[in-house]
């Protein structure tokens, strides 16, 4: 049997580590040579396929590609196209055939999350259908945490450290100057529709008087009298009030407050985030002093305080991915498992992709304090070991050394373009 | 001669590593002795001394005291209470000095910025009307950097290390994803009235093409259509733009853009900082899907990425005040100076204090590039060694393990309160 080559590509929003498993796809398939032909990464996700633009990892040296444990992004460019049904866009399905077939592709491996598996899963039915040869396996990537059957995603751990860092860190400035002015802070992170990033944030909290005061959770309906009361005790108890939102927060109609602000009384655009708004609410009925941030991207780009276990379990799907595929198995996504016991410890399994492609993990109730605002300590044990451990990447000239790669394109097989 | 005490006090805005300089201040006075008494820190700043709120460093273990250098925040808590002059609030300069007399102080270092050293200066000319002897020395801090005379400001260079970092992170992820989703980010950092944290973030850009592609300084007027046409041009070169914006940015006519967008025309407030509004013109004009962050407090807080050059100077500057105050210098304010040479070394000075009081110092002209847009290398040449080297705190549980004091005050000695 000739030896095939691999396609891979990033999908969806990038995180700190998804070149991690990049390197581990192509690191352990150069050590592969024998059975794997080169590795080729699509240029912006599936796109790449189907414009026949496919980068030549092999034109990469191994320093360059060493690099890209450490360097934030995607380095080959992601997107978020989402594959329709094969009755609906068979000349799609066809060209991707077409383009594999072209550069002797044998193995497909997408890293993203639910949407990308989907897309992964449609590959797979459709390679069968075609009676194509192929290899189809979801590495599973995505800094909301919210895939189904693999016990956290990668990407979301250093997620979680980066915003409990931060809100500790942020604390510790408003506590020094609250008993004279500023007395409440609020700091906006991601999760449209689960709240583990939100959550992540209150393990910084070791003691009763520690940041954050107050999680809103977008699981949890807004309720802005009990939030207001909160707030109010928090200031009355420690002097101050730290407050992390989710970007997810809906009140009782299931409404993004977020989005409740984009237009004032006359339909005015208003410009900001939910922690803007959280902040106007405190000042107008609460009269405190406030600041807000809003981490937006700076919390899944933050390399420079990854989680050393989410780098570790990132490279290792990239490899497993790679070991799969050698010994046969195909139409599964790769999954982190946690084993029983009291310290934390993971192994790599998997799961048919049809089993977790479109669904959404939301944070469970247990995980959640009864009040709402704060994590129990059932969510503590599972969170706390994903943020353990520092992976630094190398500095020059007092900042990262991000690897800065080549991307030589493939040249062109097929005369035929995409439309 | 009966050993005197320390008085020091943390005031305006607290940093990354105004602590350090608490842990340089407490360390060098327990090397001495023989020659200094305690070490009483002021509860939130000078109020600590009106109020008789006085912390007893010498209750706290030498592990606490150490923790401090990699602390951030003000440990002690910090204020932003100007004194008067000394025709104006007589009263408040007895207390002083009746609290100081009580307390047996003979020293007086206080840790902050332009406004704390018209106040160090103030209590300096004070206790010499009075015939109080007294030595008055100042430490410097800012993360603003525009102190007059000495060469930097402690605190500044971790926070421009942090943008510089942060905006190199979210580059990479937007560079990722801009073909097909969001072609323009836009950070929003401090510097109410000078660019300098702003153009630290221009430390990230090695080659033309790199983040960030546009700076936009407080020193330089917002100009719309060139700033438009710069950001066009960049999505159109690079494929998008990533933008810093300073807080303290300002129209034509002077008016802060963050102050423009307060309130619409119908008065309605607006809830954003300065980041949303360049968005949403963005948006309007260019039609380019964004993202945007303000990094607010986090910027200031982040001693996990504090720079070592800022963290050893803040220490060093703490060391040097009790040095010098042995000496019998008083009514200085200690300074950075830089050697002359190629490469970076740096010594530490003094100035009298009423020629740094009330000064601030913006970013020259020939540090801002022709366009107005970015910075020269001169401005690189200043700025690099200042975010040079890592100084990592230690972690406990995925989490930097910032020091708990406990922070006992001592008994009260005199039996007036300050009104």
């Amino acid at each position: 049997m000739a030896k095939k080559n691999i396609f891979y590509a990033q999908s969806g929003g990038v995180t700190a580590v998804i070149n991690a498993s990049a390197c581990g796809v192509i690191e352990t398939a150069r050590n592969h040579r024998a059975d794997i032909g080169k590795v080729y990464v699509g240029r912006n996700g599936i796109l790449g396929a189907l414009h026949q633009e496919l980068y030549d990892t092999s034109k990469e040296s191994a320093k360059a590609i060493a690099g890209l444990r450490y360097t934030p992004g995607g380095a080959f460019g992601s997107c978020r196209y989402k594959l329709k049904g094969l009755e609906e866009h068979r000349a799609q399905y066809q060209r991707l055939i077409d383009v594999f077939d072209a550069y002797n592709i044998g193995y497909f491996f997408y890293n993203g999350g639910g949407d990308s598996q989907d897309t992964t899963h449609k590959i797979s039915q459709m390679a069968k259908h075609l009676n194509y040869p192929l290899t189809c396996i979801g590495i599973p990537k995505t800094v909301d945490n919210d895939l189904a059957v693999t016990d956290n995603c990668p990407g979301f751990g250093s997620v979680a450290k980066y915003v409990a860092v931060s809100i500790r860190e942020a604390g510790l400035d408003i506590a020094s100057m609250a008993e004279t002015s500023t007395k409440v802070f609020i700091m906006e992170v991601m999760g449209r529709h689960a709240g583990w990033i939100a959550a992540a944030a209150g393990l910084a909290k070791e003691e009763e008087a520690d940041p954050p005061h107050i999680i809103l959770f977008p699981e949890v309906p807004f309720d802005e009298a009990s939030f207001l009361k909160k707030v109010a005790t928090s200031v009355k108890d420690y002097g101050y009030c730290t407050i992390v939102v989710s970007e997810g927060v809906r009140n009782k109609d299931g409404q993004f407050l977020s989005e409740q602000g984009l237009r004032d009384a006359f339909g005015h655009a208003q410009l900001g985030g939910v922690a803007p708004m959280i902040a106007q609410l405190v000042k107008t009925k609460l009269g405190y002093k406030y600041h807000w941030a809003v981490a937006d991207y700076l919390q899944r780009a933050a390399r420079h305080i990854a989680s050393k276990v989410d780098v570790e379990q990132s490279y290792a799907l990239g490899e497993a991915a790679v070991l799969a595929a050698l010994e046969g198995k195909t139409d599964i996504m790769l999954t982190l498992d946690r084993k029983p016991g009291k310290h934390y410890r993971w192994s790599i399994g998997d799961v048919a992709l049809k089993k977790v492609a479109n669904i959404e993990k939301t944070m469970p109730k247990r995980y959640i304090s009864k009040d709402g605002f704060g994590i129990t300590a059932a969510c503590r044990d599972y969170l706390s070991p994903l943020i353990e451990g520092e992976d630094y990447p190398p500095y020059k000239n007092g900042l990262p050394d991000y690897t800065r790669l080549k991307k030589v394109l493939a040249p062109k097989k097929l005369d035929t373009d995409f439309a």
